[in-house]
């Protein structure tokens, strides 16, 4: 199938090309020069405007959107929407939030332009694995760009799928990366304990392999802490400062709302908020209060642990 | 190699069975006739006491524990210990706390018997896909017992492993599932998150299918909630009263011990503590709390959710 | 000074009553006619509409709402706004959410209406003790409106102040009432520890009462647990459901969005969510998975805690 | 009454110094010189040794020891016990495991030896407002001592009292301390949410006077934050790093060994332990993993946060 793809970053290129691979033809545009330099370089038709990438496909067109969720989603459809035509369909494959896809959705209905919402999981590995793909939107747009979806999974039939109306995909690969929270935070902390554990001198990388194989906790990011903690046993270097982007609040958002208690994949969002809060006001008032009440030294900036 | 086996449950007799179709001879003992004669109709040789375990088997022996962690391990090894001759090793595979392996290995070094401590994970399908398995004991042990590992392991030259001296490897499996607890509460809160969205009407088995393939949370727990969801959908008649063995208490505990900070193993503890909770003392009291400074409602049993 | 009192129900009747022994004149209005009868036959002067209400009352004119926060508050405005002139205030005392406050100061003050956003705590208690009150708005008004603080605070010269313009009242007490969800659930957590040490048998009551002289602890909400444990020792037949109104998730969302970790206040939440989770989604999902892995018993309704 | 108190740090001086303004006779005795001339020039009549302290006492004995809890009661205990008759009462007022006070108590009991733990709250200024205590032993003891705690506590009839055998004093102290943590940090988590609102630039100890009066939160805990507030706003120099004692932890133990799901006490000790955490082992391993299959930056040691 013919398909344009908005966004020739990590995701978006690396999607171009397995898609290429897979037999499609993929005509790529990015906003940044640099970016679509680099993804003409491995290979990837590329034109210059979005006018130009619409009027390189005959219609009915399929848009493939890849670009970082929020402004940058909003801007590309404020220009791509009056390029479009009644029968064209445009497939957001960001972590946009679910509730922004189900306005676009409706949006672009009002023109007679189709909408899938896909919830794309498996990182920059998936040019070579697959990408696992929640959809959101009509089953019959399924149906038709089934190709597509066909080629960029890990295999034809199975890692993806439509779950739902418009929206649906999104908010599912957003429950996605709350579980992911968990699960990392998990295995961060179950290594720390281990690390700490000087008794032991655990070699953490081959315990880690040992687990990857027949283990209750053998996954993908078992594989992934494995390999992390080959190339650099003690972690050295690296700062314990844990972005988050906005998935992970999304989820503990949606648990309240729908008043569902969630205190692991919560917890593991507000560990991660804490690596990064380099004020710690509260543990200076507790550090404080304790001296106050018990007359217990205080610990001034620059002593070491009391 | 010869073996002799004490403790024939499902998981010690699945061993048993994996390690026959190895080629080994195995000898089983189980104090349960009931647990005996089951193992017996499948195959295994049984002999009914200790004494005819240990006689059973020519020296240097290796006798394998898989009995409930606890009391049943410490009467176990009281009548073994004096049965068994310098150069013999006992091999306990079961879910014992570290610091106990630690002390019952000194224990029988003392009379020259050797000792592993095998964290043994993949539960009841380890028969099929094999056994995960951390040891902590002396090298030399682990090398000259290498061929029931190899056949008890998911593949010869992986999935097992020493991991330290005696203690470390249930020190392993303590920690594996703390971890195993946490992953397990991050998938039930993302399942629950996605049950109660009752706008997508999600099906949830379908969707756990879809992130088997390729997705960053891809893993056996997946898989396993993916099974269990097209089993019983609704998850109907399950109570949601989540039982813990001891040890991911044994975690929290040593995360404390450590001064690590592990809020997600520990919550998935509190998370199941509460699930078993039909008490709720505190609950009630802060409903009582509410009605007292803010004159709402307190609600009455027998009343529905406020 | 002259009053107008919008909402008679328990913390504006108390308010009303505790203005009027202050020597000011309130006149007030509900549109529940029942509130208002009680209301009347309390001696409090009552009309029938917010018309009469604005007629009533000398520009420049204070009207004071104290209404469910959300739709009555925004409903009420609507009508209200257009019945005001140039110099009279709106003094919102209820739980708004902040920035709703803002809101709403912004459209008065574009008829040079003005504005204070009020925090009060103290509970239907505050009738005799007085009520804390937090205030947002300009300082020159508050000044003008100080008798009526005075009169309404505990003591004339304490426990209430002007934090910030508009919306910084609400936002304090919003994170009061964060805070207050933390205190009350460790209270929670520690009686229910006590209660369940069967070994000691405590007397709960005698216990707290101990501890509100002298104690770290010693605090309002611990003298009304005393209260509630020696009304009710056994908490017997209040149902274990905590209910939550939106102070707590509003500050749970703020903390987030601040990036400020607030693992306690986030769990008194999520705790509260819990105690009224009839589904249990996910504790279900967990006991099926344990059988699956584990060949442990699933619990079946019905059956009693494993 | 005569006692002697073992133990002159600030809390036993703070302690002799009340009882002796309440009439009673004290003689103090401690191991370090320097605490013992610091009491002796506050007034206090010290003695150089354990035996020396017995002698200065007629008997039946009371003995007070304010030493630190763990091997400091052990070691006392050790020495003393040889030195007392039947009848003479063994008063523990430090901060000990309830089961190590049970075993003491039984093992002073096969002497003819009495026993109180007390549970003692008040801190530092105690001395001046009165201590909190909660007393495990026998009720004739307490009956006998009654003069000694009715001096110690704030009132003579209220803030202390027997609440159960041997040991149930500590305990309660034990959880005292463990809502205290809770606390603790939901007050120090409030008031981070509102430092980091830059918004409303609040002034925290103008806000935290406000609700000293009135409020739901009103608490002593918030007086001493007020007071910190005050004195330092910015908490200037100090360093975010809490230390614990092992009383939150024993709560946190108690609450799984019962059953009692308690998140809130749990999470204050594991943010204390994270204030700590200068290793961050987890997060940095989070940090690596989110490069890993995110193809995100991973933040180096020396950068800012990302």
């Amino acid at each position: 199938m013919d398909l344009g793809m908005i966004g020739l970053g990590r995701m978006g290129a690396g999607m171009a090309l397995r898609l290429r691979r897979g037999g499609h033809r993929v005509v790529g545009y990015d906003p940044d020069v640099h970016a679509a330099a680099q993804a003409t370089a491995q290979g990837i038709e590329t034109v210059d405007t979005l006018d130009a990438l619409v009027a390189a496909l005959a219609p009915p067109r399929a848009l493939w959107l890849m670009v970082p969720a929020g402004a940058a989603v909003e801007s590309t459809l404020e220009v791509l929407h009056p390029l479009l035509a009644a029968g064209d369909t445009v497939i957001e494959g960001g972590n946009s939030h679910y509730a922004d896809s189900q306005r676009r959705a409706a949006a672009l209905a009002e023109d007679g332009i189709g909408w899938l919402d896909v919830g794309t999981s498996g990182g920059i590995r998936g040019i070579d694995a697959g990408y696992s793909m929640t959809l959101g939107g009509e089953a019959a747009l399924v149906e038709r760009l089934q190709p597509l979806f066909a080629t960029l999974a890990p295999s034809a039939a199975r890692g993806w799928g439509r779950v739902g109306p418009a929206g649906a995909g999104h908010y599912a690969k957003m429950v996605h990366n709350g579980i992911e929270y968990g699960l990392m935070q998990a295995f961060a902390e179950g290594f720390a304990i281990l690390h700490h554990k000087q008794e032991f001198d655990f070699d953490l990388a081959a315990l880690a392999d040992i687990w990857r194989e027949g283990s209750v906790i053998r996954s993908w990011l078992l594989d992934l802490s494995a390999e992390a903690l080959h190339r650099n046993p003690a972690l050295a270097g690296i700062a314990p400062q844990v972005a988050d982007s906005g998935e992970g609040r999304w989820t503990v958002a949606e648990a309240i709302a729908l008043d569902v208690p969630a205190p692991v994949i919560t917890h593991a969002l507000i560990a991660r908020l804490r690596s990064r809060d380099g004020d710690a006001f509260g543990d200076r008032l507790l550090a404080s209060l304790r001296g106050a009440f018990g007359g217990h030294g205080v610990p001034q900036r620059g002593e070491t642990d009391p």
